[in-house]
This record gives structure tokens, C-alpha cells and sequence, in this order.
């Protein structure tokens, strides 16, 4: 049995507190991890919340893992000690149904195994990157290029695949025009990656606070959602829309910035459903779509891509005691635009 | 100015009462028909009741017009006296617009005309084909081939479009799982058109009173969604859905049917919003669409499928004096499954 450090929640409500967990030996193809930083992710302040239904005690978050191989199980072909990898929002998948055969295992028709708060194969609820070791199938490791630094592959894991299996699957291209709406950890990532494709890039954010930013980071225009002449000027405009805000807002508003055949791809669920107005997808032949993640090769392939582009996540690093403030700071959305924790503070008090 | 004897409606409680409408004198590029069938859609009771928002009255309904060329305008040279035709939902478009362009008259950027109830390029107000004559600019006439009688011809012109163009843009196929909500006069023809283009059909309906006449459409399976059942074992199992159904229904119960990329097409519009789970789109990349008749090219195309593969919807031919009689049964869900009105009666007591 191996023994990591790591911070848990132990009610809905918290705070964290330092504790150690178990992580399994290690099985023939299995990767130990000695995890370097771990992004902090909107959907884990959403899971240790019980916003998404109920979850166990105690828990410990984090699907945005970066970190150095550091021992590995005998029958291991795919990584070698010293390797820098990353890990995602899943760890297993059952791999002989038809989609982990396509390499969507995010869609596993049996259920893939989330990084945290799942039962694993062995019966063992998991847990996150908010510790210091983690092991993982070596078809779950992905591997970090040499042009990404650890500290930014972390968000990459999950903000970056989030946002960039959509706009492939969408085909963002020259020609198109996409629309991001919010400015967050996943929106920041979302106008890099489309701007990088060629795409013609909105952001539609609440306010024009951020607007310096946002073009900073490759958007060509920038709109403020709070003033209802958006909604008039920007009618019928865009290609495709990706909805990074997990919040309810109106969604039938946004349709209606839609051309033909655009689709608006929701890539967070807020807990309560949305109401469509059917006459805005039916008048243009709209779609509403969701999207989650990414499969592991797709995945492996937006790192690539990022470092090709030399594309990165703008993050603040934060030490391990600072986490419960930081969920705060993201529930205010006062982060620009991602936060990272260092591994190496893990102790600190 | 052209006379015709037309049933219209003054009032959203009707009754239908016989009165005479103008049609304008030919344009150069008009054809006169002498209507001799038109059908009955649901969205003509919607339309003149309201539901979809305020209309002129008196209304003349009907967009399923089928009849004989009886006079051309100068410059006309697709038509000639004499040549079986038919009308659909829309008589006009700006012609100059993308989509116009690209043959998708009906998302016309600049707003198509409906054939009735809304306002053509002349200023007059449009009336339909419960009527004994219309004038229709050429481009938006459709050629009936021989094989089809004019009868069944007239709810091609909807009721067949309207489920021919979503099974073609989402490629119904051998090999595709499809299945259609509701088996009325959309979803017949949506049974018919997938059957006949090689997917699996199944038929979504609330009781499984019309079982047997739902197999002999040339669905594979039929089931009852009033029981739960259905939905626990369909789950997963369609790549579309084509609902025809137009009242308010749990569309996240259907949206879970869906597999992987799925997506479920709404071709009616409840005028109320209705309610999505966002999590039945993103856990499996699924998408809730709309799409609305089909541009005038691939209403000729249905046309020629339809004739090739002998399809012919199920219609009940009725008087022009049974029309108030026949809008009761088509909200009671009691036709088999399309009524058609012979103009020929239209001075019938």
C-alpha cells in the first residue's frame, strides 16, 4: 500500500484539512505519480458540494494533474520513471465497448471512472490530485511535451481537453465564427484554442471588465451579455457557440445568436434543467448540444497542440492552504483564470 | 384580379364559412393553379387559433396544396399548361440571401413568405390552399411526378418535407437506429421516408393502439411511452429521434434514448419552452435540434423519392364542409393520417 499527503473536505460545507489516503500497489500497468500541481476546477467545488448529487466523505478533489512518474508496474511499456505526465478527469474505462474502442472513453457505455468520487475496478472509491501521489493505468497517463511547463499542463488536463474536443468535433476553422460565453478557467482556454485554429472568436461575458484580457488572449471582439443590444446586434451571427458558464442563464437568448445549422455546445450542466424555446432551434436549424471532455488520444493531441502553439493556461499558483479561499475566489469568479495548487506546500499550515 | 372560392376563418374559435378571396394577376413569372386537393396540417389550427401568436382574419389555411397549372405568366419556362403541381409552406424568398442561395429557401436570412398568413413582396396579406385557385411565383412551385396521384400528392408538400429533410441532413440510413415520436401526419411519413432510405424504425407512441398499423408503415418496433419501461430499456439505443409531436413533453426523458452523438430533431414547435437536462446532452455529446420543412430543391427530390419508392401518406379525403369537423379530430389525435380537402366540394352546403 502506498500513502500520500493530501487535502480533503469532509461535509459539503468543508473546510480542507490535511490528511493522508491510501493508493493501491501497484498493478502491471500501473504508473505511480508524485503529482508536482493540481488546477483547481469548478466542477470539484460543484462534486464536494453535493451540487451534482450526493458524494462521500471524505473527499479529495482535483482531475487537473501534472506530476513525474516515479516508479513503474511490471508490465509498463508506455511510460519510464522520470517521465512528466498528466492526468485528467478519468482514470479507467471498461475499453471493449464500442466507444472506448473509438477512443471516447469519456463516453464509456459502461461509465468511465472519474478521477475522484467514483468506485474504481478494485472497489475502491477514488481520489483526486489535491494530494501528493496518485496511481494510474498507464492508458490513462498522458504525457506532458517538453515546451508546457508543469505548473500550466495542469489545467490543460481538464479546462484545455473541455474546450478543444468540442471546437475539433465542431470543426473550428478560418471561416468560422465562434462564440465563447463567460471568461473563465475553461472560456480563457476556449478563445486561446480557437484562436490558434483560425476561428473568427467572440467572448460573451457578463460585463466588458475583462475585455482587455480577452483580446489579450486572442479574441477578436468582445461583447458584454448584460446589455440587451448584444443580443440584437449579434443576432444570427455565429457558427458555434461554447457555453463554458455551468450557471442557468437564458439559453434560448443565446440560440438566437445562431446562424443556420450553428450549434450552442454546453460544456458545464447547471443542476437545474433549461428552458429552450423550440421555435429558435427549429427556425434555423439549430442545435443545443453538450460535450464532456475528451478521450485520451483526443486528449493527448490538444497537448500537442499546445505546445506546438505554445499555448498555455494563464494560472496563479496558490500553496495548499489557500484552498478553501480559492474555491471562494472561483465561486466569485475572481480568478484570472485558473488556479493551481503547488504540490510541494502540501504540509504547510 | 383573380377570384377563388376559399373556406376561411374569422375568428380563433372559426367556424369555417365560404367567402371569396383575391389572388393578384399574373407576373411575369406566376403560374396560376386550380387547386384540387389540399391537406390538413396541425399547424394550420395553430396558426388560426393563435398558439403561435396574433393573426389577420379572415385566414384561408392550407400549405399542402396539390393541382393543375390552368394559366402562366409571360416569361414563365418551367411550367406549362396543364402540368400537375404542387404548393408547399412557403411562396416566396428573397432570393439573394446565403441561404436562398444555397437552396435553403426556407431559412431565407431575409425572411421566406409563407404561403398563408404572412406578408408577400406585393403587401398583400397570404392566403392558403382551402381555396379554389392560387398564383405562386414559379421558383416555388414543385413539379408532382406520375406516379403520384394528386390527392396524396397535397401532404407531401408538408407533412412529407418536413420529416424527408431532418432524415437527410442527420443521413438516415441502412445501419441507422431511428425512431419517431408520435404517429400522426408527420410522424407516418417519417415512418415511410426511413423505412424507405434503409434505417431501423421504431415508433414512439403513447398507447400501442396503432401497433399494428405502425408495422405495416414499415416501423421495426413499436413501443408505448406511457409505459416507463420504455424508456429503461431504450435507453441509449437511437442515433435520432425525429419528434413529431408539437404539445409539451418531457424531452429529457427522450434525450436519454439517444446514443452516443445522437440527436434528437424536434419538426414541431410547442408554444411553450420546454425543459432540458443539460446533463442528458453532455454526458454523451448528444444534441437537441430543430428543423423546419426543406428548400424547394429537396422538396422536388422528396418528391421523386416518393414516387420512386411509391410512398404515398394514408389520407382521408373529406369535403370542404367537414373541415371544422376534421380540425376537432386532428386535435384529438383521431385521423388516419392525413385529411384532404376536395376543392372540388368547395361550394358544397
Amino acid at each position: 500500500m502506498i500513502i500520500a499527503d493530501a487535502r480533503a473536505v469532509y461535509s459539503p460545507e468543508g473546510p480542507f484539512k490535511l490528511t493522508i489516503i491510501e493508493r493501491r500497489d501497484l498493478e502491471p500497468h500501473d504508473v505511480l505519480i508524485e503529482i508536482k500541481y493540481a488546477g483547481v476546477c469548478h466542477s470539484d467545488i460543484h462534486t464536494a458540494r453535493g451540487d451534482w448529487g450526493p458524494v462521500n466523505y471524505p473527499l479529495v478533489p482535483g482531475h487537473e494533474i501534472a506530476g513525474i512518474v516515479i516508479r513503474v508496474g511490471s508490465e509498463v511499456t508506455k511510460f519510464t520513471v522520470g517521465d512528466r505526465v498528466g492526468v485528467g478527469c478519468m482514470v479507467d474505462s471498461c475499453g471493449e465497448c464500442d466507444n472506448c474502442h473509438k477512443g471516447e472513453e469519456q463516453y464509456c457505455l459502461n461509465g468511465m471512472t472519474g478521477t475522484y468520487a467514483a468506485i474504481d475496478r478494485y472497489g475502491q472509491f477514488t481520489q483526486g490530485g489535491y494530494s501528493t501521489h496518485i496511481v494510474v493505468t498507464e492508458d490513462f497517463v498522458l504525457r506532458i511535451p517538453d515546451g508546457i511547463e508543469l505548473d500550466v499542463a495542469a489545467p490543460l488536463l481538464c479546462a484545455g481537453i473541455t474546450t478543444y474536443s468540442p471546437l475539433r468535433h465542431w470543426e473550428a476553422a478560418p471561416g468560422k465564427r465562434i462564440a465563447v460565453v463567460g471568461l473563465g478557467g475553461l472560456g480563457h482556454m476556449a478563445v486561446k484554442l480557437a484562436h490558434a485554429m483560425g476561428a473568427e472568436v467572440t467572448v460573451l461575458s457578463q460585463t466588458l471588465k475583462k475585455k482587455e484580457d480577452g483580446l489579450g488572449l486572442g479574441a477578436d471582439h468582445y461583447y458584454a451579455t448584460s446589455d440587451p443590444e448584444t443580443f440584437k446586434q449579434l443576432a444570427g451571427s455565429f457558427d458555434l457557440i461554447v457555453n463554458t458558464v455551468s450557471a442557468k442563464i437564458d439559453i434560448s437568448a443565446y440560440l438566437s445568436l445562431l446562424a443556420t445549422d450553428g450549434t450552442l455546445v454546453n460544456v458545464g450542466a447547471p443542476a437545474e434543467p433549461l428552458s429552450v424555446n423550440v421555435f429558435s432551434l427549429i427556425l434555423d436549424r439549430r442545435s443545443f448540444a453538450g460535450s464532456m471532455i475528451g478521450g485520451i488520444r483526443e486528449t493527448q493531441e490538444m497537448l500537442d497542440f499546445c505546445a506546438e502553439h505554445r499555448i498555455a493556461p494563464e494560472i496563479e499558483v496558490i500553496s495548499a492552504n489557500q484552498i478553501d479561499e480559492a474555491w471562494e475566489r472561483v465561486l466569485a469568479s475572481d480568478v484570472r483564470y485558473r488556479f493551481v495548487i503547488d504540490i510541494s506546500t502540501m504540509g504547510n499550515e
